[in-house]
């Protein structure tokens, strides 16, 4: 088996309480199997890699997005929820074939990897071209086939039957590096019945489930017309917190929600950028965190963002909350970091993911700290939340292999992918 | 006179209404000479480069800051501003010489250049150091002799000397690229009658003043309480709007404040990263905007922000404000552009700069758009403020000179400065 050493480079684990320091790192097959201070010896068939000038840390981890959508990164900007979703997305999106989801997921899934993302969910349709892009880029997915119900009838039940079988064929795929959830899009798009049949499906598989939730204000009170209840109070009758539950945006929930989302252990992605942009509105983080839910974040897709820089979301939120709340305390740089590595895999059940420790699968990025904007080098957790970018990243390794070297994918063609993209839209636009 | 022909590029030129186009720009000594769809004849001694897979833009302009406390970057994070600055940022200040001003400059004159700001508003002191670190790295500076009123009479009256002394001696040096300020440091730093000293001097010189204002609501509480009005009102009868006028932060205006900004053409540099990291809140800058005040950007130091990159203040005024207000065309990705290029540079009286047109000042940056998070290549004004970085920027040019080249600053020494700016530190820290 050959080793992987990493010396002389600045590790920063993300273990709670523990200093960044300078030392080593060594990856055995695909997990840590040592960090240090001090690099072991040199072992016939070691990769050594200088590490100096450089910070590793766990790779991070995007819960929630749809990754082909980046086919439509600036098609549609500076408007509404609705009106962007039903003008823009909608139309659109009626015309991806399988092709087209599978180049823009290859962008994403490119533009994630070189911006040192090694882990992301993803909800959409053609989830079998998804599963095959993570298969062959050596990126870690959780990932589901979105289910809209209303729709006819026999349209609905195929829908269900390929979400089951999807996620039935690929959980654990790709030497596991491939997960799956079931989920319903949204309770504003599915009837009630629908939902309880995705839930007995989640069960049947013990799947988790992932849905959109409350991202705005008057999704959620055209819910209370309808149902006479709040989302999340439905959502809990129709058995869905009965599963492991991670839901996306939980923009408006109010403090009984908190309450039933704590008791369920339902987990929220929070994706600032996309919520600001849409002006869907500000998640109450801060009291999320406090009644002890585990938050991470998504970029939700490149539609909405317009990238999928994990960075700028730690960042969005460790500002943004500061400023609403007027708590410079709020959401401080570890928590908002931790957000994005260990507190983002534990919400998408990745136990062996987050942390660089020994026996860990081995995840993790470098990113290059001899640039003027992290000098001096002082707390480097503040300089990678208050001043990293996605094109920091130069190396990137997932379950031990290296994906990207010296800000080169080494799994995905990129001139292609640019090339395709731009053609798949084209093609969209005209048909 | 050589020519700097620019070909096969693509431009966004940033005038009102004129679309992205592919084309030429031709440079002749500090100017724009030609801009357009087809590139000129080769003529002898002509510098040709290739623009393919580049977006040309004006340079961005930085409105507000204290260049020289990157050295304190990362020193204090998740703090309120006063305990920011009473604990963290005046003792190691109050230690700062004329070298560590010097080298904090250069490490936040270089960051800003590698990052495409082309201009930028600098208020410190030791303002001979900065004012030649700007004349010798080609950047344009608009500078001024923070002063702060508060302390023994001899030393306040020093200090007048002293700022009046560089604003007068610096005026319109490096070729033009350098102008100056008069600068209070703010309402609650200095006392009214300093101030009016501070505006008699502003006129003798014919400058304008730049100072903080309102940044904090506790600052306008206590300013309300010591004076029995707010801090605009107070500003007003010293006269200090007698001048041209442009203020940092602006964050808690009134109603009766926007109209006496607007009344007298007063300025605002949103700080939009400083203010959310400081929790001193939200600046109402749709209200600004509709009520037709000149709202530029500003980074404010490394030490609040964490970085000097403008094209993160431009998302974030376009983000937050749809985020907190609810409406999501709220400040517009063009407005926000214009805020960090030609209103900028209104804003700070630089009347040549700010738009790539013939007959401007040649202050205009490449971005390398042939990258993941670029594509497809839809509409670029959206591009570069939902998805570009500061590290996405290669090459820089102000009046007509090439600064950076393929990333690389042509007029400052990246690796002495980085080492120089970490001893700085570690001295301050232990002396």
């Amino acid at each position: 088996m050959s080793r992987i050493v990493i010396e002389n480079g600045t590790f920063l684990s993300m273990v709670e309480g523990e200093s960044v320091f300078r030392g080593y790192l060594v990856v055995e097959a695909d997990r840590i199997a040592s960090i240090g201070e001090s690099a072991p010896a040199q072992l016939d068939g070691d990769v050594r890699i200088d590490g100096h000038g450089k910070l590793y840390m766990p790779g991070l981890v995007n819960t929630h997005g749809h990754a082909a959508m980046s086919l439509l990164r600036g098609v549609g900007d500076d408007l509404a929820l609705q009106v962007w979703l039903e003008q823009k997305m909608w139309p659109l999106e009626a015309k991806f074939n399988a092709a087209d989801v599978r180049v823009g997921s290859e962008l994403s899934i490119l533009e994630m990897l070189k911006g040192g993302t090694t882990s992301f969910v993803d909800m959409y349709s053609f989830m079998d071209e998804v599963a095959q892009v993570v298969e062959t880029s050596g990126i870690r997915g959780c990932l589901t086939r979105g289910v809209i119900g209303y729709c006819p009838p026999d349209e609905a039940a195929a829908k269900l039957v390929e979400a089951r079988a999807f996620a039935k064929d690929w959980h654990g795929r790709a030497d596991g590096r491939i997960t799956t959830m079931m989920a319903p899009h949204a309770p504003y798009t599915c009837p009630p019945e629908y939902i309880e049949k995705i839930v007995a499906i989640a069960e049947e598989l013990q799947l988790p489930i992932h849905t959109h939730l409350s991202e705005t204000r008057g999704e959620v009170e055209r819910h209370e017309q309808q149902y006479g209840i709040r989302p999340v109070e439905h959502l809990r009758r129709l058995g869905v917190f009965n599963r492991p539950c991670i839901v996306a945006h939980g923009v408006h929930l109010n403090d009984e929600e908190i309450e039933i989302c704590r008791a369920h252990d339902v987990r929220i992605s929070h994706n600032p950028g996309s919520n600001l942009k849409l002006a869907s509105g500000i998640a109450r983080v801060p009291e999320y965190l406090r009644a002890g839910l585990l938050v991470s974040l998504g970029t939700d897709s490149a539609a909405s963002n317009n990238n999928l820089d994990m960075f700028e979301e730690v960042r969005l939120a460790a500002l943004i909350h500061k400023g609403v709340s007027g708590d410079p305390t709020a959401v401080p740089a570890f928590t908002a970091l931790s957000m994005a590595t260990s507190i983002g895999a534990r919400s998408i059940w990745l136990e062996e993911v987050g942390l660089l420790q020994a026996g860990m699968k081995a995840d993790l990025i470098a990113i290059d700290i001899d640039q003027p904007h992290f000098q001096p080098l002082t707390d480097l957790v503040s300089h990678i939340v208050y001043a990293a970018a996605a094109q920091d990243v130069t190396d990137v390794f997932v379950d031990g292999k290296q994906l990207v070297r010296n800000r080169q994918c080494l799994t995905l063609d990129e001139e292609r992918i640019k090339a395709e993209a731009n053609q798949a839209l084209l093609r969209l636009r005209s048909s």
